[in-house]
């Protein structure tokens, strides 16, 4: 697929089929995760590659309490109505974690321990466009408790698990969510 | 380009030609980022053009003394050598700034305020793809300091410059840097 056409069709996708995916589209997927940049090509990331039931019963389970957790806090109710079913019907859950000492040299610098957060986010918009080029849909879910996804996927305390990823065949159409002209977020210095 | 051809063969360019860009061209960049994911579609990046010599130049004494800096703190040889001429003579200089106001839920969140910044990371991704589509070379450069890079750019203190994307046609090739099989990486929940 051409790469201007991935990026402007690809959208979230909350409604899968259950199909699995073969080992060989998964492949596909963290590959062209991996080619994303990183400092000084640290490759801070790792996969976890989720499809077990009861896994994604756990994830489903702890972002429901967040949801509703966050809508108390917030008041924001597209919280109280937000649906997460995707945890459980998406046939593949990738967990995207980070690791903070790969962050490179922004770990001296003054609001650092970033760019290793950065270098995943890459990865992962990677990933999104590879999922749509294949006809898969994603979803980039990141409203989890870090301590509970921790507990839940056996990560360490010192590693970052950044974003769950969701990814299956479609189960409908996803609507295209609308940008502002880019003239209202661009100044020049000329 | 097809977009696995893109996403494999970008690389990083420290060596720019003085060329300028087109309008168009910068355009075709900046739309290509803005269709990027971000939480509730809340689109939280602004973008700074930069095409001034002065502007340039004290971008490069800051990476200059910021280098020095971190080579101190650090001890991390390679930081000495590092030359960041790139930064004079790359022609366009992106500066991708972010508002942390636009972070969605995730402000709620125990060590949360980040999803804004994965969201800028996911467009500066989509911007270096489109930039090798189009046979330019970027670099995704983020050794400066937050405040110093806030006075220079006129940014106010509520808003985070994330990165700065030097962009300008090669002045010659560029190394790919290998990448870790992905076995490595991942682990499955199955």
């Amino acid at each position: 697929m051409d790469l201007l056409t991935a990026i402007k069709e690809r959208r979230s996708c909350r409604n899968y089929l259950p199909d699995p995916l073969d080992d060989e589209t998964i492949r596909t997927l963290l590959e062209s995760a991996v080619w994303a940049p990183s400092p000084a090509n640290n490759q801070p990331w790792e996969f976890i590659v989720i499809t077990s039931p009861e896994v994604k019963e756990s994830i489903f389970a702890e972002a429901q309490e967040r949801r509703k957790i966050l809508f108390e806090k917030s008041g924001w109710k597209w919280l109280n109505r937000y649906e997460v079913d995707f945890l459980k019907t998406a046939p593949v859950i990738v967990a995207v974690v980070g690791d903070p000492e790969k962050t490179g040299a922004d770990m001296f610098l003054d609001e650092g321990y970033k760019a290793y957060q950065h270098a995943c986010a890459a990865a992962i918009q990677n990933m999104l466009l590879t999922a749509h080029s294949l006809e898969l849909g994603s979803l980039w879910f990141t409203l989890f408790d870090k301590s509970a996804m921790r507990r839940i996927l056996g990560v360490p305390a010192e590693k970052d698990p950044i974003a769950l990823i969701c990814l299956g065949k479609p189960g409908g159409s996803s609507f295209q969510t609308p940008r502002k002209d880019i003239a209202e977020k661009t100044t020049y210095l000329r």
